[in-house]
C-alpha cells in the first residue's frame, strides 16, 4: 500500500510539473497574442485554454495534496485530529497532567493522574504476573542514582548522545536530526512545486537520517539553509550532547553520578549473586521495573518522548551454545505480523507469519528469542493492543550494535506512526564482558561435566624471539594477531606453513600483510582433561517502555458513539477489565435513602472483594453518569432501582442484566477477574430493557 | 526501666570516682612508707590494702561497664550481635545487596534482591489495598526530576540542609552532629573515668543535639577537641549542605532541577485539578508511591539511612473548620502504645491509650489525624510489626514546624533503637499557601452555601493622603501594616481612636512605633451577602518510609531455633503469608519421575491461581530444603511423597497435614490470601507425623 501510494505521488508530481509548464507556455501565448493585438475571439480562445489548463493543474494539486496528506506517507491530517481528541480527553479526565502545570510545566515531564495511575499499576501488576511469576524470574530493585564507573563500563558515558545544534544568540538548543527531518517533511507535504527528483532526494535523506554523522548532518543543514525554527537565526555545527541527567553523589563533589538511562545495568552488575541464588544454573531470567531518565534535548511527540519514564526489563541469561527454551512449544503456533529484515530491504510490508516457522527458517535467530517474541505478543494483545496494529520488526544490520546476534522491536501503530514499544534483543555476551573487564570481577557461568571430558584444544604459540627479530617494534601486534586467530584460520596457516614454509598474514592493527615463516609460530592441537566448561552467558533482553505501551493502548481503546438523542458524540475507552482504572460504578437510580443504603452495601462488598469502584450518589441523570464513566473506561455499572434487584450494565454493548443485590459484587468480581465473560453473564441472568428515558440521554 | 538504669549508672560513676581516690591515697601512703624506710610488715600490709582497693575498683568498673553496655542506655552489645546476624542472613539470602558491589559499592545505596523485592512489592500492594482502595484515594504518579521553582516554594532549596564539617586536607566530609554524638556516646560508654557531672553534661548535649545551631555545634566540637575520625586532622567550622541531588534539565544548563526529596510536592501542585476531579468536594485524599532522594553527607545506620528510598505518602485535604472523619468510629476503640508530649517532657514512658480517649481529651488534635493514626496502626501490625515494639510518639513543640497543628510519628523499635517509620502530621494550610504565593495560581476550596449568608466583615481603609503627609516614604509600609491587622487588633485600635483620637502602632517592617491619628484610617464592620466561603484547605499527611518499615519487619520476624539434631541454630523469618516473598514451595520427597510430575502439576495449578512459589527437585534432604526456605520466610511447603496425597507443612509450628493432590493448590491459596487460618486447615485435614529421619536434620 505504501509502495503504491509512493508511485502515485511520483506520477502526480510529474504530471503537475508538466501541467505547470503547459500553463506557463499558454500564458506566454496569451501575452504574445495581446502584444501582437490579435483578434478578440483569438485572444478569448487562448485565455479559455489557459483557464482550462489552470483548472486541470488545480485538480492535480488537489490529488497530490490528498495523496501526501492523507492517503500517502502517514495520513497526517486525520490522525492529528484524532490524536488531539484523544489527548484532550485524557487530559480533561486526568489520565495525564503536564507536570508542574501551575508553574507552566517542564517539557517532557508528565504526571499520571488518578485513572492513568490506576491503569499503569494494573499494567505493571499484569506484567509481574505474566513474566515474573509465570517464568519464576528473579526480580530486583536497584537505585536510580548510579556511579559513573558503571555507566562508563556500559558505554553510556561515551556513547549515549544525540547530535545537537545551538542557536548562538539565545542559547536555544535543537536536535539536529529533528530539524532536518522537519525540513524534509515540510517540503514534501506543503511545497507542491518541488520536482520528483527533489522529492526523491528528500525521501532518501529521511530514510537514512539515523545513519548520518555529525559532519553529514551539518552539511545538509547548511545546504538546505535551515535556521532556528523560532528566531530564524543561524545555527552552530552539530555536536554530541550526553542524554544522561548528571549529578554528584555525596557532599565532596568528587563522585560524579547519573540518573540511570535504563534499569538493565543494575541486573548485570548483580549477575554473580543472582547466578548463585539460582543454584549456579542456567538459564534464568532477572527482571526489574523502575524509573529511567533521558535528558532529551527538546522533547516532542508529547507522551511518547519524555524525560522520565518507567521501564520493565528482563535479562534472560543463557548458555550461548544452547539457546533452546523449554516452553518454546507453547508459543510456536502463534501467528502475527512480522517484518523481517529482508522484507524491509525489498520494500515489502509486514506479513502474518507463524512464529514457529520464523524460528525454524532462521529468520528469528533462536528459540529463546522466539519464545519472548511470542510472550510479548500475548502480553500486549491481552492488554487490549489491536493485533492488526502490532508488528514485530527486525532490526536492519546497520541498526544493530555490532555485538548483537539479533534484535526485534514490538512496534505499535498509533497516530504518530509505528512506535517502538518493546525491544527484544539477543545482546550476546557484551554486557557481562564489559563489566568483567571494568570491575575485575569475573561474571561467568560454568557447565560441570558429569565426568571429565577429554577435549582437543588448539594451541597457538608465537615464537617471540624470531618475531622480534623480524618485526622489531611491531612484534607485539603480530603476536596478538596470531593469538586471536580462530580455529579455521590457524589450521589453514598450519597447513600452508607445513607445505610452503611461509604465508602472508594480514594484521589489522598494522593495516598490512606480513610474512610469517615456519619458525615464527607453532600451531598444534592438544588433548586435555576438563571438568567443566567456563563461559560468559549470552543475554536476551526484552525491554518494555511502559508509558509508550499505555499511550498506544489509550489510542487503540478510544472510540466515539452518538448519544441516544443523537445530538452529540460520546467518548468511550474500551479497556478490558484487567486494565480498566476502576472496574465498576455503583449508582442509585434516583436520590432516595433506601437506594443509597443498598448502593453502600454493594460498595462494601466490592471493597471486601478487592474490586476498585466508585459510588456516585449525585442526582445527575443516569445517562449522564453512564457517559461520564464510559469516558473513563469503566467496564461495568451497577444501578440500584429497587430493593432486591439491581441492573448490571456492560459498557460497550450497553446491555443490562438483572441480578440479586447480594450477588452483584460477586458477579462483578467474576467479570473483572476474567473468571466469566459478559456473554456468559448475559446467558445466565434475565435481561433488562431500560425505559427509553432512563438510559443514555 | 531506663530511669532506673540511669540512677544506677550515676551512683556507680560516683562510687568509682571515690574508689579511685582511695586507690590514689593508698598508693601515696605506700610510697611514703617506702621513702621513710618503714618496716616490711608495715609496707606489706599497706600494699595488701592497695590491692584490695584495686580489686574493689575493678569490680565497680565491671558493673559500670555492664550497666552502660548492656543493661543501660541502649543495651547496645546484644543488639548489635542480633543485628549482625539478621543483616548477614538478609545479605546472604539476597534480600538486600549493596548496590554496585562489584565496583565496591556506594555508601547509602542498596538493591532489593529477589526475596526482598517480592516483600517490597507485597507491602506496596497491601498499602494500595489498605489505603488507596479502601479510602477511594486519588493516586497520582509524578516524576522524580523536579524544577527548582517548585522546591524553592516548598522551602527545600533554602532549608533542606544538614550541618557539615570538612577536613581541609583530604576533603572528607562529616555530619557535624554525628561527630559530636559519637564523641559523647564513646565517652559515656568507654571512658569509665569521667565524673558524674561530666556524664550528665554529655547526656544533655545528646538530648539537645537537634536544637544546636551551627555556631553552637562548632563551639562544642572545638571545646571537646574533636578531629576527623579517620585522619585525626582538624575540621572546618560547621556549614549547611543541601541534601538534594542537583541536576540540570535540558541541554542549555539554564534550568536547574533536583531529584525530589519527597513525593508530596507533586500532589500539592496538582491540588486544583484533583479537587475538580473530586467534584469540587472536600475532604478527599490523594496518594503517591515513588522514589525519593537525599544526598546524605555520610550515610550510616545501614539499611535505615539511605540516599534513595521509596516513600508512600497521603495528602488528605480537609476543611480547617471541620476535621471530623466519617469512618473515625471504626478505629476509636483501638488501644496501643502512645507517647504524648507531656509524658516525654516529664520523663515517663509510652503507655497504652485508647485512641478515642486520646482524641476526645485533645491529646490528638482532631478526628482525622486520629483516624489515620489508627489506620497506620492496623497497617503495620497486619504486616507483622510487633505491637509491643510500636509506639506513636507526639512531636515536642520544638520539633514541629511553626505551621503544624500536631504531629505524631509511628516509631518501631529495632536494634538501632526507636526508629521513625511513618510521620502523621497536620500541616495546616502551609503547603497550598506556599505554592499559591509562588505560582500565582489560587489553590483554594469553596463551601457553597445552600442559601446566601449575611456575614459581618471587618473593613480597614487607610486614608492614604493623610498617611502620605505624615509618613512620606514610609507611607506604604504603614498602609500594609494597617491592612494586615487581625480583627482584635483593629477593633482595639478603633476603640482607642474613638476615645483618645491617637494611638501608638508598631510597624514591624519599620522596626518602630508610629502615631496613628483618627483621620488616618477608618475601621468598620460591614454586612455583606455571601454565596460561598472560600478557604485554603488543611492537609493531614501520613508519610511512610517503606524501606524502614520493611527493615524493622525483618528484625521483628527473625528468630532462631535449634535443628532437630540440636547441633546448629536455624534461622526463620515468621512473615505472614501476606508479605512472604514466596507463599509456598513444592518438593518431591525424593528424586523420582512420578513425584516430579505430580510436583509440576501442583506448580501449574499454583501459577494459575496466582500463588508465587518455587519448585525444588534437587535431591537435597527434605530437612535441608525446609530449613533453606524457612530462612526465606516461606510459610507453606507441599511435599510429594505418594501419588494421590501430599503433605502441607506450616513453617512456624512445623505441623503437617495430608491433602489430596488436586486440592493442594486451593488449600495453599486459601491460606495465602487469608481466607483460612492454619488452625482451620489443621482441624479439617488428617495430621501427618513424619518419620524422624524425614524432617529437620
Amino acid at each position: 500500500m505504501a509502495a503504491a501510494a509512493a508511485a502515485t505521488e511520483e506520477s502526480l508530481r510529474k504530471a503537475l510539473a508538466e501541467k505547470q509548464s503547459a500553463v506557463d507556455n499558454q500564458g506566454n501565448a496569451v501575452r504574445t497574442l495581446k502584444a501582437n493585438a490579435a483578434s478578440k475571439p483569438e485572444i478569448d480562445a487562448a485565455i479559455e485554454a489557459l483557464n482550462r489548463l489552470k483548472l486541470e493543474k488545480a485538480e492535480i494539486e488537489k490529488k497530490l495534496q490528498y495523496c501526501i496528506g492523507n492517503g500517502g506517507a502517514d495520513g497526517s491530517i486525520n490522525k492529528e485530529a484524532f490524536r488531539q481528541h484523544v489527548v484532550n480527553t485524557l487530559e480533561r479526565r486526568l489520565f495525564y497532567i503536564p507536570s508542574f502545570k501551575i508553574y507552566r510545566g517542564v517539557a517532557g515531564l508528565y504526571d499520571y493522574g488518578p485513572p492513568g495511575c490506576a491503569v499503569k499499576s494494573n499494567v505493571l501488576a499484569f506484567w509481574r504476573q505474566h513474566f515474573v511469576l509465570e517464568e519464576n524470574m528473579l526480580e530486583v530493585d536497584c537505585p536510580c542514582v548510579t556511579p559513573e564507573v558503571v555507566l562508563k563500563a556500559s558505554g553510556h558515558v561515551d556513547k549515549f548522545t544525540d547530535l545537537m545544534v545551538k542557536e548562538e544568540k539565545t542559547g536555544l538548543c535543537y536536535r539536529a536530526d529533528h530539524l532536518l527531518k522537519d525540513f524534509c517533511n515540510e517540503k514534501l507535504q506543503k511545497d507542491l512545486s518541488i520536482t520528483a527528483d527533489k522529492a526523491a532526494e528528500l525521501k532518501h535523506v529521511l530514510a537514512t537520517l539515523d545513519d548520518l554523522s555529525a559532519e553529514e548532518l551539518g552539511a545538509k543543514i547548511k545546504e538546505y539553509g535551515i535556521t532556528a525554527p523560532d528566531t530564524k537565526n543561524p545555527l552552530s555545527d552539530p555536536y554530541p550532547f550526553n542524554l544522561m541527567f548528571q549529578t554528584s553523589i555525596g557532599p565532596s563533589g568528587l563522585s560524579p553520578g547519573y540518573m540511570r538511562p535504563e534499569t538493565a545495568q543494575g541486573i548485570f552488575v548483580n549477575f554473580k549473586d543472582l547466578y548463585y541464588y539460582n543454584g549456579n544454573k542456567l538459564p534464568f531470567a532477572a527482571a526489574q521495573i523502575g524509573q529511567a531518565f533521558r535528558n532529551e534535548i527538546s522533547p516532542r511527540q508529547g507522551l511518547l518522548r519524555v524525560r522520565e519514564f518507567t521501564l520493565a526489563e528482563i535479562e534472560h541469561f543463557v548458555d550461548p551454545e544452547d539457546k533452546s527454551h523449554p516452553k518454546y512449544s507453547e508459543v510456536a503456533g502463534l501467528e502475527f505480523l512480522m517484518f523481517p529484515r529482508e522484507e524491509q530491504m525489498s520494500g515489502q510490508s509486514a506479513k502474518r507469519i507463524r512464529l514457529g516457522d520464523a524460528v525454524s527458517r532462521g529468520t528469528v535467530n533462536n528459540e529463546t528469542l522466539g519464545y519472548f517474541i511470542g510472550r510479548v505478543y500475548l502480553f500486549l494483545t491481552h492488554l487490549g493492543i489491536d493485533k492488526d496494529r502490532l508488528r514485530f520488526r527486525q532490526h536492519l544490520a546497520n541498526e544493530m550494535a555490532h555485538y548483537a546476534a539479533d534484535c526485534w522491536d514490538a512496534e505499535i501503530e498509533c497516530s504518530y506512526g509505528w512506535i517502538e514499544c518493546v525491544g527484544i534483543a539477543d545482546r550476546s555476551a557484551y554486557d557481562l564482558r564489559a563489566h568483567t573487564e571494568k570491575s575485575g570481577v569475573s561474571l561467568v557461568a560454568a557447565e560441570k561435566f558429569s565426568e571429565p571430558k577429554e577435549v582437543e584444544k588448539l594451541v597457538i604459540t608465537p615464537v617471540k624471539k624470531e618475531l622480534g627479530l623480524a618485526f622489531k617494534g611491531d612484534q607485539k601486534k603480530v603476536v596478538e594477531a596470531l593469538e586471536a586467530m580462530n580455529e579455521k584460520e590457524a589450521l589453514d596457516m598450519k597447513a600452508s606453513l607445513e607445505s610452503i614454509g611461509e604465508v602472508e598474514f594480514y594484521v589489522c592493527t598494522l593495516g598490512k600483510n606480513v610474512a610469517i615463516k615456519k619458525n615464527m609460530v607453532t600451531i598444534s592441537k592438544e588433548k586435555k582433561k576438563e571438568h567443566q566448561r567456563v563461559f560468559t552467558p549470552s543475554v536476551i533482553e526484552p525491554s518494555f517502555g511502559i508509558g509508550r505501551i499505555i499511550y498506544c493502548l489509550f489510542e487503540h481503546s478510544f472510540y466515539m458513539r452518538p448519544s441516544k438523542a443523537g445530538n452529540e458524540q460520546l467518548n468511550v475507552f474500551r479497556f478490558p477489565p484487567l486494565v480498566a482504572p476502576i472496574k465498576c460504578t455503583v449508582f442509585p437510580l434516583i436520590q432516595k435513602q433506601q437506594y443509597e443504603e443498598t448502593a453502600k452495601y454493594i460498595s462494601k462488598s466490592l471493597t471486601a472483594a478487592g474490586i476498585s469502584h466508585k459510588i456516585d450518589i449525585t442526582g445527575t441523570s443516569i445517562g449522564k453518569r453512564y457517559a461520564r464513566t464510559d469516558e473513563l473506561g469503566v467496564p461495568f455499572a451497577i444501578t440500584v432501582d429497587e430493593e432486591n434487584f439491581v441492573t448490571i450494565r456492560e459498557r460497550d454493548s450497553k446491555d443490562q442484566v438483572r441480578v440479586r443485590v447480594d450477588e452483584a459484587a460477586s458477579v462483578v468480581k467474576d467479570l473483572s477477574e476474567g473468571h466469566k465473560t459478559w456473554e456468559k453473564v448475559w446467558s445466565e441472568f434475565p435481561h433488562h430493557i431500560p425505559p427509553s428515558s432512563a438510559d443514555e440521554d
